[in-house]
């Protein structure tokens, strides 16, 4: 019984046929020219009719969509920040014009799912799983079921406090782990360093272009000695690794699953990670996790949702 | 049908026949003389068939034990230090001697089930149960189902680490939660305050008997402005409240539900936590949860074992 996979990004949404193993029988993308939740349909209807017949018309039975965004009851998306988007009953819209049932997850929880199921986290049932891109999000698998919470948000895990009344973060409240530890945020920072008084060689390999600023910037401005990007690059990390490493402690997983952008293009996070974890993780649970990295980059997200459709 | 839920202190054993909605229809207690497996194993037949005898003879299905300690596979007990047990096959011995089946069950698992079921968490399925005590111990339940982890130790929230390097704590790691917080390390650190040099009000209150320092007496130090209690309480108590803020956060739990011997006794830690929350956790999970606390005192435990005794 083949299933649809949907993952709506901020550019384009992707559909995919899943097979109940996890693979990806067929897939199609179609950018998204507006942002309008009608427009929004219309482009998934497209991406998923391309999948559909890219698998020889394939039977689907229900659709999983994954969402970067807060959900709320009956397909609600209550926040979508990438799409502009608030209470919108995307839900309801895109099973209308599907003509069949439809289910909307959360991105993470999504990928997470596809890990579990046809990736890094094959084997297991316990997990926690950690992305670090443009933000800090992560996914709780207890004894193979989502752990969503009572409210469906569960693992805002970007969004614990390292710093009370510190760092203003893009969620309002101040000190979250993601105002340090992000992409986005490595980026503030280092926009902040470049406008300082501090000299630091951030200016000189950006050329002074904070268009030029990302995460492998600052890793190389740190391995040239840079006592700026040192203490953001640090500060950040230690952030991150110290938080995951108690994590571990509380839910004793039999694996850590480390993926996004920031953590595939920065090598020195995933060492620190493993270092943190090491250092700082309780050790009867410590002794029973592995650390791994994501193993279907973006597919995560396709699959999860796929498989998702018909229930966790 | 009813069960028998068994509470394993260092003490001694309390027996109960328990019904399926979680009341207690009869009790026993009966001291803990030796701590060898087989004497323990004797104390806990007698308070079982004096709690049958109590409940008129009643017909019991399955006994669960609560035990203060690390468990593994099959019954066996690798860790209880208030027994000084390791790797003691108890579920057998005390299954072979009640000629009935046996499920052993970490203590504090055992007290956040009897809650969830017959306490402060009827009515929801997300929990984060925090029990403050001469340990800082935790028990999550997601969607109805005790997280355990992949090797049972699952919750050991007291030893997440809040200072890297920080003091010692008595599971030998440095820098726990539990080693600031706990009641066991409040009291230590009192004793290391009136042996140091600094004076302080802990030495007039307790007439510089070691004997007589508790939390209760922590807190009417730093009642009447005393600034070496002050330190010690405010660090305590603040990555206390933290921390669990944090880890609301994570879970996203309908309620948060504290106990425990140094809560109940210590008048401002629950208004410390309650604004720890109020102030530290990300705002969706903080408008979803209720702060409230246990309400079964050491009778949860005993209800837990039992109703655990058939499965969760």
């Amino acid at each position: 019984m083949y299933t649809l996979g949907i993952d709506l990004g901020g550019t384009y949404a992707r559909a995919a046929v899943v097979d109940p193993g996890g693979r990806i029988i067929a897939s199609a993308k179609t950018a998204l020219t507006e942002r309008a939740p009608e427009a929004v349909v219309e482009a998934i209807a497209s991406a998923a009719t391309g999948a559909i017949a890219s698998a020889g018309g394939a039977q689907v039975h229900g659709c999983g969509v994954g969402v970067a965004g807060q959900l709320g009851e009956n397909g609600r998306v209550l926040v979508a920040p990438n799409l502009g988007w608030r209470d919108v009953p995307f839900g309801a819209l895109l099973a209308a014009r599907l003509g069949r049932p439809v289910r909307l997850v959360n991105d993470l929880a999504a990928a997470a799912w596809g890990e579990l199921h046809a990736g890094a986290g094959r084997g297991v049932k316990d997990l926690f799983v950690v992305y670090i891109g443009s933000g800090v999000g992560s996914c709780v698998v207890a004894a193979g079921r989502m752990v969503r919470g009572a409210t469906g948000v569960a693992g805002e895990f970007g969004h614990i406090k390292v710093v009370p009344n510190g760092r203003l973060c893009g969620c309002g409240e101040r000190g979250c782990l993601e105002a340090y530890a992000s992409g986005h945020n490595l980026i503030l920072q280092m926009q902040e360093a470049i406008a300082g008084t501090t000299p630091t060689l951030l200016s000189t390999l950006s050329g002074n272009d904070p268009a030029k600023l990302n995460p492998a910037v600052l890793e190389e401005a740190v391995a040239k000695g840079d006592a700026v990007a040192k203490e953001i690059y640090e500060r950040g990390v230690g952030f991150l690794a110290l938080a995951i490493a108690n994590q571990l402690t509380v839910l004793n997983p039999a694996r850590l699953i480390l993926g996004g952008g920031v953590l595939n293009h920065t090598r020195g996070i995933l060492p620190r990670i493993r270092e943190g974890v090491e250092r700082y993780t309780n050790f009867n649970a410590r002794s029973a996790v592995q650390v791994v990295t994501a193993e279907l980059g973006d597919d995560s997200g396709l699959i999860g949702a796929g498989l998702l459709a018909v229930g966790d």
